[in-house]
């Protein structure tokens, strides 16, 4: 076998999975992954595998993978480290395309741990079976329907289909941005982690994402890279053609120590990161939060053209906090041209301010808010339109006055809506209506950021 | 009469509020004002004011201030600007204590407007009455029970009592911040507007705050200072006695003409209020999440005693993210002593991580988390708790047990819980056991941060 190729698409399109380890008990593993597997509807075969049983929720329970006579493309292993070595034996003698190894236990405890992921890196090498992990969560895929993910559903919300794809090393960020993505009602075409990487890594990962139709935008959580070289330019194919966003963590050495002992990876020195992020056309995030706000503005928005952003408020003291958080982060806030302060000045109340920010005032009406976008934001490259609900005269139709503003005009508009109760409910709808939300000056201002470097 | 005591408690506990200009109308700012000061429960006598009247709500409608027999402390103007002089002359002769002025199109709007402020100024240097204003919403007390704030309670919400006390230039960031609070369950004592701060500024109301046993901590919202060097004096005498933060709006150019023109301010160099700040003892803060993450951890929590913090987790990837951050901030984040590693090896399952981030990992029980804190904690600051609720084994039990654990050691505990609805439900549990919870890595070590410079 070989495995030059690096086609990893089985592990996204597989016609039949075994689960090695399955079993009826509720609330173990292997038996949250079979319900997963259910529950967003994998179209193909399942075969559970573990001598204890003869069956389990009414399929035949195999006692090797060896007795499996169909072909397999995927084996999820979910038994004891000290297990899958000669399970893997089995898996390889079945010609099985790829395992993905849940279990934990490996190099992240130690010298045992990592003699056996040496084996099974040789195993990988000289076999040609892919694998997947060890200690981590697989795949999530919305399009091929497939979820080896063993968080439950209760717990951990899976978020509806569209077009983000997250490629994560650590299992708890991949987690945690499926149920926050969830929460935020953005889209996700896949989520992938591939945990303590013996194998499979964020390169192979990227590489069939850059071809994959149905990803728009690829987000990637990073301990430390599998092969450098070829992940720069499997980046650049990919970037190309989808704007890519990645978080480096460890970037200070206590961080660096804490994913360290968490994947056993050798976090290697952040500003090396940061120059092949920026080499690979990569835009880099810093945080969780940016994270966050790069999935929500590369998913719903028109890229950016540029860093010129102009703000619409109707509270100067708000609008000023913007004008502070955009400088912050790089971005320019400049004043629209004179005739357009003209035009403003002629059509607004007296003690509305027609620079930028724009401040409309506690008089503002629906109107008013559409006229100053539609008219200023052909100056700029990205809109920030700061609602406060204060103001009686402001009714919900401006919800959809501002996505119809946005959709005609082409060009990226974000909203920043902080307060209480009253917003938040207003906030969903602005989702609804396709306009990516934020609750805080900064945010919105980060996520300009994000959009202004993902212009070309 | 005289200024030069600077008394201005009458605003805090007035036993007549004259409201000039009152309208049966629903909706008109003065209506809003008279429902405001009803709702609240403001428990002294409320004489409208407005000759187009002879009653309104009930209650007996004065054609002028001078017509009222009884003594005045307080007069709420709600009257155009081009009529606000004349009212004034009325309320001076009436020898009311000092007035509001919420009316806008002063100094903000242009040449005119500053005209009538001039004046203003002039009127209260000479005859020592007190003003607040104009463009301000005023004075919103959860402790005498007074509510001029011009918003609608359903679109604003009125936060509970507590040991808070905003002080704010701005008036949408007043209003925005009351609602936010109000959201967080976070106990409010008084948040007061001056807006273009004709008279009274942030500096007469930090003297009468420093006394005030009601504040526990003090923020204020600053776009320019009334008098840079009593401003200093006034606060140190403040932060002797109760944190006090602050963020300088317009710290940028950008931002320093937005805040110009909506309040008319002159915002001097950023660098030199930074500098303040620091003299003062003052927290600076450098946006609006920031001033909200100090709303909520210096109202909540014990104060720290450095910036030495410990990270307990149960995902290894997302307390990576939070270790970055807190180097972001400048905080320590140092190992634990053998000591306590070797103990804590002792007690929890081989594949945790006892370092700092401590990683309980996904397989951690209620039980983990506490023996964690409990034996950890004693050698730092702050403690940040990560809780991903992902791990089957967590029960709900947890958050009273961590919120004990923090309440039997006295130091200051910070609740990091990102995800979605799970997350959310708990999260409003944390805060309701009196933890102040962050729902990102960013914002968890930028609170911790704020609490470490609150240290003495």
């Amino acid at each position: 076998m070989n495995k030059t190729n690096n086609d990893i698409s089985f592990f996204f399109n597989p016609k039949s999975i075994a689960v090695v380890g399955a079993s009826p008990v509720a609330g173990k593993l292997s038996n949250v992954i079979m319900n997963s597997l259910k529950e967003i509807g994998f179209p193909g075969r399942i075969y559970p595998v573990n001598p204890k049983y003869k069956s389990i929720d009414g399929m035949k329970c195999y006692q090797s993978a060896t007795d499996i006579k169909d072909d397999m493309d995927v084996a999820i292993l979910c038994i004891p480290a000290s297990r899958v070595l000669g399970a893997m034996e089995d898996i390889v003698k079945k010609k099985v395309k790829g395992a993905i190894i849940v279990s934990a236990g490996f190099k992240e405890i130690g010298k045992d741990g990592a003699e056996i992921e040496e084996k099974l890196k040789k195993m990988s090498d000289e076999t040609g079976i892919r694998i997947m992990g060890p200690n981590c969560l697989g795949v999530f895929d919305n399009i091929s329907k497939i979820d080896t993910f063993f968080v439950l559903r209760e717990r951990v919300k899976r978020p509806r289909a569209g077009g983000l794809t997250i490629l994560s090393q650590s299992g708890s960020f991949a987690g945690t941005i499926m149920d926050e993505l969830s929460a935020e009602g953005l889209g996700v075409a896949r989520i992938i982690n591939y945990g303590n990487r013996v194998d499979v890594g964020e390169t192979d990962c990227l590489e069939y994402i850059a071809e994959d139709k149905s990803t728009k935008a690829v987000g990637i959580y990073m301990e430390s890279v599998d092969d450098g070289r070829r992940f720069i330019e499997a980046a650049r194919r990919c970037t190309a053609k989808k704007p890519v966003f990645a978080i480096k963590v460890g970037r200070h050495e206590a961080g660096m120590s804490a994913a360290k002992s968490h994947t056993g990876a050798i976090a290697g020195r952040y500003e090396i990161y940061s120059a092949a992020f920026k080499k690979a056309g990569i835009i880099e995030v810093k945080g969780y939060s940016e994270f966050l706000d790069a999935c929500k503005v590369l998913s719903k928005q028109y890229p950016a053209d540029g860093k010129r952003v102009l703000i619409v408020t109707d509270g100067g003291g708000m609008g000023a906090s913007i004008a502070d958080a955009c400088n912050d982060f790089g971005l320019t806030v400049a004043e629209p041209s004179q005739d357009i302060k003209n035009l403003l000045a002629s059509r607004l109340p007296p003690f509305c301010s027609v620079g930028n920010p724009i401040d409309l005032t506690g008089s503002v009406t629906d109107d008013d808010y559409v006229m100053a976008v539609k008219e200023t934001m052909t100056e700029y490259d990205t809109t920030i339109i700061m609602v406060l609900w204060g103001p009686p005269t402001l009714t919900d139709k401006l919800i959809g006055m501002l996505a119809d503003a946005a959709a005609e005009l082409k060009k990226p508009v974000i909203i920043c809506s902080p307060g209480g109760e009253y917003s938040h409910k207003r906030n969903k709808m602005f989702e609804e209506a396709g306009l990516p939300v934020f609750s805080s000056p900064e945010e919105a201002a980060r996520a300009a950021a994000v959009l202004a470097k993902s212009s070309r």
